[in-house]
Parts: structure tokens; sequence; C-alpha cells
């Protein structure tokens, strides 16, 4: 199966991108293909990179906003959280994947529970995914034990597919709901098996005191005691971080995932350390977490919060200019998942979104990576092609409604009983 | 000239919407109409209200980011300024109408020059504007003088359209660009002509610590001894106020306009003190402020972000809840700009915005004022009907090809002769 965009804007070039099944072949093809997608009007970016977030949590969407981190979760959020069956992780994953897709993402990193379901419907919806199961002990390592097989089935259970773009992953939580010994017996499997890590690191303030008063020092500190910092691991927040945790990050080659967003949503109380992390050298990739505390998965709004947020935290505008707010999103995203794609080249993955360029957002178009970040958002997205299939054409999606009538059920079903 | 618009959801409820002439004849309608639309799928909220924009900026969208404000200024936007012609306000007020339109915004209130071009390109448009030059006599009451003829030229002929979507106001620019006699003169004559005043107050703290060193106290402060706060002033930014300067504010009925997307990316150093403003009683309403501080002019966004800038600013998640963010974008807004819009109820003027109920960021639907102020974007608004006449109805406005072209070749002329 080959695809070819015709005329359009790359790099602001017009160039002919021709796709053979799952890669990009050329991007200055003069051959025809199976397919021909006229980009007249286009311009082709790479697809997007969403590295954190809890997809199934569409379905709390609008439940609970406006609330203490604590009251949130204790009241709203666990309580429905408790009630949850596969079929809502299913329903719920499809709407997320949907929104995705429709804003431009192409790939998504999630931890949550019933990932079976999730991995079920991002293979159907075709996008990208890296999926774990959010991995709790209550610190208890017996019960880490007990319940990491069901970690490791995951694992299994997403290799059986045999579907290249259904990646699994290892999801320990917290250093809050995680103890000591199972953070490292994940570690040691995840460099066993050759699998990434997902994490929530340094979200709160609390959560480093919580680490200081419990092992007397800072989280970073202790993860690197157990061993627990490696390259496979991908930490999402990391918002209260110091010099010297930031120093150990990079030492052992830690991705980042900024969610600005939730992190301003929540109040966590500061934006990341992004000027340092950037010195430092640190890969920071972007999240925009769930939906119960963003409320959206649009990826171009998240590029527009990150930039935005550090201009007003630093007081400096010429901080996380458009260019490496973009890049966050994309090439950066790759790196953090081992994703061979972020990059619009010969022999990338076929993960490419086409943007209407007659969004009047886009007008005058000076400068389209500053429209990107900050004047677009993901309703600017025409078309997008995951690993070589073309997933949205014309903003249509396979399938639309019934996501949406099967969703609302799911969630009605979810609040009713609570 | 009649419209229904049917089965549409309107505060939880499906109602009937009948407009009459340029009015919401009535809510629960049973009679027929000249124009019949179909609500089903739909929700209906008034028509969102931008009090702080410089639309003909828009040709400046992405020409200049990520830079020190002053830089920005000097060397960026004042070099395009000096060159701008009537055809380019022209065509760039087009531009930035059909962005408006295509975001739900029915009524924005502007500030920049050769405005007889802004009132015409915004009565073609048939959306609603209060319109006032930028006066600015650098702190020289004798040019102050002479300038404001334009001023009150502009007003007298906007006067002479006889056309009540477009109302005239007085636009001094700020405290440290027009002489205190200016502002005085301004003020005076805003009295005895009953038109609103639409001024930049204390957006940096650098404009607050020049207006001490001149005057010997604090902008707000001047400003009340020189007679310049009234209910009609408009006071866009408002960002470095103490606590009794808005209690001055509150005492003369000063209103609001909070531009938090523009403050964030200017970098101005803090949000605005919404909770003392709150409980101060002031009124707050919402502004985009120009393209090339934002560099969007989507209403919805800007609710999202005036929300979590409070709440990542003030580190408190429970501050400017989703209902109050969207009051300001309509009923502050309205009370703001003395228009007679901003609810949806029979008497009011016909602003009226269908929001598309089948975007996936409006399921599963738990609450639908969270999802405007967080989940979704512009792009959710299918039909705008202004002061009776329908602007835009399945996201297509008359004119948006010629529109975008002539704008992107307007934005050409200007920088091809800087």
């Amino acid at each position: 199966m080959s695809i070819l965009i015709e005329d359009v804007l790359l790099d602001g070039e017009r160039k002919n991108i021709r796709v053979e099944g799952n890669r990009i072949a050329s991007i200055d093809s003069k051959e025809g293909a199976d397919t021909v997608i006229d980009g007249k009007g286009k311009a082709a970016i790479p697809g997007l990179i969403n590295t954190h977030t809890h997809a199934a949590m569409s379905l709390f969407r609008g439940y609970a906003d406006d609330m203490l981190l604590q009251d949130w979760l204790s009241s709203r959020i666990l309580p429905l959280e408790r009630n949850l069956k596969p079929e809502h992780i299913y329903w719920g994953t499809k709407l997320a994947c949907l929104e995705m897709i429709k804003s431009g993402t192409t790939c998504f990193n999630d931890m949550y529970f019933f990932m079976e379901e999730t991995a079920k419907a991002a293979e159907e919806m075709g996008i990208r995914a890296v999926l774990s199961e959010g991995f709790v002990d209550l610190l208890n390592p017996d019960v880490g034990k007990e319940r990491f097989q069901s970690s490791i089935s995951l694992v299994e259970s997403i290799r059986s597919m045999k579907n290249d773009r259904i990646v699994p992953a290892l999801g320990p939580h917290a250093i809050y709901t995680v103890s000591p010994e199972s953070l490292q017996m994940v570690s040691e499997y995840a460099e066993k098996e050759n699998l990434l890590v997902h994490f929530h690191l340094s979200e709160t303030e609390d959560e480093v005191s919580a680490c200081v008063e419990l092992h007397g020092k800072r989280p970073v500190l202790f993860l690197e005691e157990i061993g627990f910092l490696n390259p496979n691991l991908v930490a999402a927040h990391s918002v209260w971080l110091n010099k010297e945790e930031i120093g150990l990050l990079k030492k052992h080659d830690v991705k980042i995932s900024h969610n600005p967003v939730s992190n301003m949503k929540l109040a966590v109380g500061k934006a990341i350390p992004y000027t340092e992390m950037k010195e430092a050298g640190l890969l920071v990739s972007l999240g925009t977490d769930g939906c119960a505390s963003n409320n959206a998965l649009d990826m171009l709004e998240t590029i527009k919060f990150a930039a935005l947020y550090q201009k007003a935290y630093t007081g400096d505008p010429t901080v996380l200019p458009a260019n490496e707010a973009v890049a966050m999103a994309t090439e950066n995203g790759a790196r953090a998942l081992g994703i061979d794609a972020g990059k619009i080249a010969p022999g990338k993955l076929a993960d490419i979104v086409l943007i209407d360029l007659t969004a009047p957002q886009l007008h005058p178009g000076h400068n389209l990576v500053s429209d990107l970040a900050y004047a677009v958002n993901g309703s600017c997205v025409d078309t997008v092609i995951c690993d070589g299939r073309i997933l949205m054409q014309d903003r249509k999606v396979e399938g639309e409604d019934e996501i949406l009538e099967r969703a609302n059920e799911a969630a009605l079903d979810l609040v009713g009983k609570v």
C-alpha cells in the first residue's frame, strides 16, 4: 500500500510525500501511488505525540473541576474509579482516541486500568500507543509482588497482539503509592524485557516533603539510590525538582513529560524548571494528562500552554520559544517513547498530520511554527495518517457517531453507580 | 424578519428560541418564522464579548514572538505600524472579524488607527463593535488638543453610519502615552457625549514605577485625582493593582478587561488580583488583546487561560471556577460595554451562538459550562447570530476566501515596506 501527498507545504517548500507501507519513502516523489491526497492548501507536520495521559478518563471530563487536589481525588475521582469496568475503559479510550486523532495526535503514552481494553481500542482506532497498567502496592512489597503479575500479563497480552503500533510498558504509579522494593522489581523487569517505565514524578510539593520525611532525601536522589533512574524512564510532571535532581535525571538520561495544562488546573504550585532542564540537556516532551485534569486532549493547545506558562512563571517572554515548544510535541515525544517518528523524513514511520491552511488563524501566515504554537488548536487538523494508514480525512473519522453514543452511555453507567 | 431555533439545548433544557428583528422575542416559542434553524445536537449560548483587542493587528500574527516587550514593540511592531494604511486596517479587521465569528464572538471592543476602516469592515461583517481611535499625545497637551480632533471625527463618522451595532468610543492609550490634561479632556468629552473610554491600565510594573516617579503616586490614585475614573471607563489589563487601587476602581464603577493570554505571552509578571477584585465587587470581563500578543482571537480559549492562570498563579485550584470564567466572556462583557446582550432571554439583543454538541470534547457531557470553560475551543461553534442576523451557519461565513487572500496581500505589502 502506498500513499502520495502531492504538493503539500513541508518546512516552507512544496513537496510530494510518498508513504510505502508504514514508512515515509520519499519527500520528493514523482511516482504515483495507490492513494493520492491533494496537499494544496495544506501543510504537513509530524503526528503529535502525547507522552502522558490516562485516555479512558475522558469519561470523567467535566465531572469534577475547580476543587482542591485531595478533595478532587478522594471525593470525586476515586469513587468513580472503583466502579470502572472493562467496557468503560474500552469506550472511554475510543472517545479519547477520537479526540486525539481529530486534534492531530498519532501516538499516546497511557497508564491506567484494564489496559487490554485500551490496547484493543487503540488497535481498532489505528493510533499508536505505549500502554502500561497503573501499578500501585500502597507501599506494601508483598501486595506489589502479587499485583505485578497483572502488569506482566498486560505486557504478554500486548506482545501477543503482534502489532508494532501497540507497545507494552510498565506503569509504577508514583513514589507515594509504590514501595521501593516494588519500584526496584519493576525497574529490573523493565531492563530485562526492554520496556519503557511510565511514572509520576514530583508533581506536588507535598510529594517531595513526604519523601524527605520517609526516606530522608528528595525523590530523585532516593530513586537514584534504589536504581530506578534509567534511560527507559518517562517521568510525568517533574515539577518540583532542584538543580541536583535535574543533574541526576540527565546523568541517567531520564525522559521528562511536561503537562502544563494539568499542572495549572490542579495548581501544583509552579512551572517545570524548563531553562535549567534545557541547560542540563534533559529531553522534555509534552503530555495532556487525563481529561479529569485538563479537560481536553488537544496537543496543539498544550503547546501554547507550555510556552505561555513558562513565560508567565519566569517573567521572561523569550523562554520556551515556539520552535522548542513544537519540538516537545513532535521530535522530543518520539525520542522519549523510542518511536522512530516525530519528523517527516525518508525512512521515518509514516505518522503525518495535514494542517488545513484555510483556517483564519493561519493567516496571514508569516511563520507556520509560530502559528502552530500560538494561533491554532487541534481543529485545524484536516488529515491524519498513522503507521501508513489514513485515520482521518476532511476531519471525518470512521465510526464517530457510535463512539460518542457508547462513551456517553458508559459515562452515565459509571456515574449512576456512585 | 424572524428566526426560530427549534429544539436547542439552553440551560439544560430543550427550547425554541424565537428572534424577531434584532431581539430575542421568546424562548418557548410555538410560532413559525421566516428562517427555521434545527437546534438538535446543538446548545445555545450568548455571543461571546471580547472587551479588548486591536483587530487589524491580525496582520502581525506570527511576525514577532518570544521577545522582550520593549524589543518587540520598538524593533518589530512600531516599524510595521508606521507603514499602516487604511486598506491594511480594512482587510486586517475583516480577517479578525472572520476569526472572531468562527469562534463565537459577536461583539468586540477595539482601539487602533484608521478606525473608519474598522467600522466599515465590522459593519460589513455583521458583528457588533465598540470602536475608538488609539489616542496618544506623547505627554504633550498641545499635541493632544490637535490630535483629539480625529477621535472626535471618528465618533461623528460612526454616528453618521446610523448603525446601532457600531458604537463609537474614545481610546486614550495609557498613562505613559497621554498627558494628564489630555486624559481630562477625553474624560470630559466622554461624559458629555455619553461615550465609553477604552484605556490600557497598569499592564506592567514599569508602568506603575514610572507613574510613581512622575506623579508621586500609583496610577489609579493619580487617575482618580484628575477625575479620569468613571463608570464608562473600560480598563484593559489592570494587572498591577494594590488593594487601595481596587477599592477606588470599584468606588468609581470602572470596568476591567482581563487579557490572560497576552499577559502570559508578554510575561507582564503576574496575574490580575482576581480574588480581591471579586471581593470588592469589580466587574471583570475578558479580552484577547491583539493578535501580535496572543496570537488568536478565540474567546473560548481565553476563558480557559483565564481560569487556569488564576489557579496556577494563586496556587488555589478553586479560584475562578468555570461558571465565573464563562460569565466574564458573556454577561460581564455585555455589562462592561453597555450592550443589552450577554444572556439569552426575551428582550435581549439577538446575539446567539450555537455550539455543535457532536464535537468529541463535548462528550460525555457531564457539565456544559465546564466543557465550555475547559474542554472546547472556538471550533465547536456551528452557528452565529448577531443583531438578529445569521453570520455563520455550518461554520460557513460569506466571503471567507476573499478575506483570507486580501488579508495575506495586505500583510505582505506591510512587511515588504519595513
